[in-house]
C-alpha cells in the first residue's frame, strides 16, 4: 500500500439531499436521513483512480474514470494533494437516479470523503467541496454545490457564493423532518435547466430574494412559521412543475396535511415537504402517496429527519 | 379637542435610512442615527388632514395634503381607525431631500407615529408600516418598505413580502457604525427607477439571492467578515452607479479605508459605508470625502452609529 494510505479501505454512507429548498435556486438543500449510497475505496497498486463496481443503478451509470462522477471527484482530490497513487471505487446505489435527491451528488460526496479519510484526513470537510463539485459537473454541466454540500456537510446549507465557494451550514428547528415522494418518472437535471428562461422580470427576482432572506432568518430563528411564509418559488417552479404529473394536488395534499412548505426536490421529479415532527411527516407522507395515486403514478416514499452528519465513514480496514 | 386625542401636540424625530443595503434591492434597510427630520401633529376643530407648515425644503414639497406625504399616511391611518377627526401637521426636514436617505420616509413614518402617540397609540409601530407607505406610494409611486421599515422600527430592517407586508428586525455588531456622504447633485427616485432594466438574467439573480441570504445570515450572526463577502450588488449598483460621478473611486476609498462594505443608499446619490466601529467610520468618512472632492463634487457627511429605536417622540402636549 502507498505510504500515502492511512487504511487500505474506507466505505461510506453519503445522503441523499433536497436541493433549492424551494426558493433558494442552486444556494439551499438539505441532507435525508435515507436514502443515500454506500461508496467504498480502496488502494492499488496502480497510480490510477479507477471504478471497481457499481450496483444498484441498472447498468446505466459510466463505469470509465473520466465519466463517472466519484471517480472525477477523487481524481481531483488526488490532483490538489500532489498525490501520485492509486485508488479504485465502488459505488453501491442504494437511491433512485434522476430523481432530483441528488444521486450523483451522493456519490462524489461519499467518495471524497472516503479518499480524504483513506489519506489520514488532510482537508476539512468544507475544503472537500470543490472536488466533489467536479464530480457534479461530469454529471450535471455545472460543479454546483446545493446537493454536494448537504451531503457532505449534513445539515441544511447555504451557498452564499459557488466561485469561490462560500458555503455554510444554517441551524434548524431540531424536530424538522423531510417525506419525499418520487414518482417513477425519469428527468434529467440537464434537461431541466434547459427549460429554465435565461432571463426573469427583477419584479419577480424581488420577491425571490425577499424569500430567500426570510427563509435564511426563519432557519436561523428557529422560526416555522417565517420558514412557511417564505418557502415560495416564483421563478422555477412555475417552470419546472409542468414536468411533473399531479405536482399541484401533491403539493397542495402535503400542505393541507400540516406540512410547513413542500416544493420540487432539486430539479424533481420528487417532490419534498417538511414538517414540525415525526407524526406529521407520516400524516404528510400519506397525503402526498395518495395524491400521487390519484394521477396513477407509481412512486416511492422517503421519510426521515434531517440528516445532521452527512456523509460519514462506517467501516474502516487498516 | 376631539376626544379620540390623548394629547394635543405631539413632536416626532424620525431618522434618515438607507434602504437596499447592496443586494437587498428593495427588501433591506437601516436607519441612521442622523439626519431626520421633526414632525409635529397637532389636533384641529375641523375634520381634515392638512399641512400647516413646511420648513427646511425650499419650498419643493407640496403643501397639498393629497400631495404631501406625511398628510397621505395620517389621512390613511384615521380612515382605517375610522376617526373623523382634524389633524394639522408641520414637517420640518433636517436633511437632504433627493439624496437617497429616505427623506420622503421619514416625513411619513413621523407623521404617522406622532398622530398614533396623539390618539393613544391604538396601533404597534408594526402596524403602522402600512401606512406609512402610502405616504411613499404619493412621494415615489409605489408603496415601498425600505426606508419606512427602518424609519419606523429602527435598526435593519428585512422586507420578506411586501404584499402583504412581513416585515421584521435583523440583529447586527452592535458597535457597527455608518458613514455617508451625500453628493449635492438630486436624483429622483422615480428617475432611478426607470433606468433599471425591467428583465435579469437568472445567472444574475442566483449570485443575487445568494447575497442577500448570505448577508441576513451574517447580520443574525453578527459575523463581519460574512457581512463583507455578501455586500455586493450585481444587478442595481452597475445601472445606477453611473448617474453618480465618482462612484467607483468614493466606494474603492471607503473599503481601503477599511469599511466593511459600501454601496449606493437607496437610488442615491448618497454613498454609505458601514463600518465595525466609530473610529473606522471617521477614517472611511474622510477617504470618502476625499474621494468625491477629486471629482470636485460638494458633499454634505453623516457618521452615525445604527440607530436602534427608530421614530421617537421627543415632546407631547396634553
Amino acid at each position: 500500500m502507498d505510504s500515502s494510505f492511512k487504511y487500505s479501505e474506507v466505505r461510506v454512507f453519503a445522503p441523499a439531499s433536497v436541493a433549492n429548498v424551494s426558493c433558494g435556486f442552486d444556494v439551499m438543500g438539505f441532507a435525508l436521513g435515507a436514502p443515500g449510497d454506500e461508496i467504498v475505496v480502496r488502494s492499488t497498486d496502480s497510480k490510477d483512480v479507477t471504478i471497481a463496481a457499481i450496483t444498484g443503478d441498472e447498468g446505466v451509470l459510466p463505469a470509465k474514470a473520466e465519466k463517472n462522477t466519484a471517480s472525477v471527484a477523487v481524481r481531483a482530490l488526488l490532483d490538489h494533494l500532489n498525490i501520485d497513487a492509486g485508488i479504485e471505487i465502488e459505488v453501491h446505489k442504494q437511491m433512485p437516479l434522476g430523481s432530483g435527491l441528488g444521486s450523483s451528488a451522493a456519490s462524489s460526496a461519499g467518495a471524497v470523503l472516503a479518499a480524504n479519510h483513506m489519506l489520514g484526513s488532510p482537508l476539512s470537510r468544507n475544503e472537500l467541496l470543490p472536488f466533489a463539485a467536479e464530480g457534479e459537473r461530469v454529471a450535471c454541466g455545472t460543479a454546483h454545490y446545493d446537493n454536494v454540500g448537504p451531503s457532505l456537510l449534513g445539515g441544511f446549507v447555504f451557498i452564499r457564493s459557488s466561485d469561490p465557494a462560500d458555503i455554510f451550514n444554517l441551524p434548524f428547528p431540531e424536530k424538522l423532518h423531510a417525506a419525499v415522494v418520487h414518482p417513477q418518472i425519469e428527468i434529467k437535471t440537464e434537461d431541466t435547466r434547459k427549460i429554465l428562461r435565461k432571463d426573469i422580470s427583477l419584479e419577480q427576482a424581488v420577491i425571490q430574494w425577499g424569500n430567500v432572506g426570510g427563509l435564511v432568518a426563519g432557519f436561523m430563528n428557529k422560526d416555522l412559521d417565517l420558514i412557511s411564509r417564505s418557502m415560495k418559488d416564483v421563478i422555477i417552479e412555475p417552470v419546472r412543475s409542468v414536468l411533473i404529473p399531479g405536482y399541484d394536488s401533491v403539493k397542495e395534499a402535503a400542505l393541507n396535511a400540516g406540512a410547513v412548505g413542500a416544493g420540487i426536490a432539486g430539479s424533481g421529479p420528487s417532490i419534498f415537504a417538511l414538517t414540525a415532527d415525526r407524526d406529521t411527516a407520516e400524516a404528510v407522507l400519506k397525503a402526498m402517496k395518495s395524491a400521487l395515486d390519484n394521477v396513477g403514478l407509481p412512486s416511492d416514499e422517503y421519510l426521515s429527519a434531517i440528516n445532521t452528519k452527512g456523509a460519514e465513514v462506517i467501516d474502516v480496514k487498516e
